[in-house]
């Protein structure tokens, strides 16, 4: 075959999450009809998004710099971590743009199936931070699935001796769902965790 | 914001086709978390693509040598030329295995709504091809929507005074298809084109 490297372009595509052999061609092949700046424009962001980010030493955030956006400032509370399983979920929350609190990203959640226990994630971090005295709340705030749960119940457990006050993110009918498409345990949870109006 | 360069990957994985800004999200977030020499891969492989890929000189498909595999294969028989708009089409119809002929690729079809005439697609080449006296037949494979049709009406007029048999792929339900399912122009097509059993 005289196309090898579009075939070794469209195979590295593939490997990406969600992008199928047929998307990954027809990305490959637009890649192809690009202007060679364009093309060189991607290829550098590649590299220089993976080689200048790193994770913040303090909440496991992504940033450039030494301490992430949120750590690094002064309005933010420090008082109260959110806590999630990866550093993509900070700004999933960030969205909301009420929160004010500060984050802290495990890294992954436990998962004995997986091999990952307490110490793979950032639980000892999470504890050292509250060990400070300066946190009044912890949020847990881990995916609604068996290993987030899990995840939660023992950070819980871990912190409850520390007097710090944990709270985990209501679960229920999202707003504007409809109960027909909502399914049975979230609206088994949406009735446990019902409200008086 | 300290992740400038997380923004921008992102901003250029939008610009993909069918990449949503989501999509994209998700992909510059999954990039990070790849080892280097996977970001790197992936990055080189893009611009290797782009800077070694160019188009055969004869029949206008995707080649790094300088004809392509279906041009430079003495097996495939140059009497036959299967005119599609473009190089990724070739690929298309490679698929099927069967089709021994060679390949034209017009890089577009006529369109005067986007400033698109005969002269800005591939169809001049195609007609010194016909001129050598070596081809027996020209298949029109432009797809089936006002474009493809009115740049195969066109073309098969300027191969008409020349001698060449021209013809057009066939147009009718699709084989596993279901008759509930094709639209009614499909449908007239598969009854304007019936054959005797």
């Amino acid at each position: 075959m005289s196309t090898q490297s579009l075939e070794n372009l469209t195979a590295r595509l593939n490997r990406l999450p969600g992008i199928g052999i047929k998307t990954a061609q027809r990305l490959a092949y637009h890649i192809l009809t690009m202007t060679e700046e364009e093309a060189e424009g991607l290829s550098s962001a590649i590299v220089t998004a993976k080689k200048s980010i790193h994770y913040c030493p303090v909440c496991g955030n992504f940033t450039e710099d030494e301490l992430c956006d949120i750590c690094s400032d002064p309005k933010r509370d420090r008082s109260v971590i959110c806590v999630v399983k990866e550093a993509r979920d900070v700004s999933y929350m960030e969205r909301m743009r009420e929160y004010r609190g500060s984050y802290h990203v495990l890294g992954g959640t436990l998962s004995p199936m997986d091999g990952i226990g307490p110490e793979d994630i950032r639980i000892a971090e999470l504890v050292e931070r509250v060990k400070t005295g300066e946190v009044a709340e912890v949020i847990l705030a881990t995916n609604p699935d068996v290993e987030g749960e899990a995840t939660a119940a023992y950070i819980a457990k871990m912190l409850k001796p520390m007097g710090v006050r944990t709270t985990r993110i209501a679960h229920g009918i999202p707003i504007g769902g409809n109960l027909e498409y909502v399914d049975e345990i979230t609206l088994f949870k949406a009735i446990e965790n019902r409200r008086e109006v």
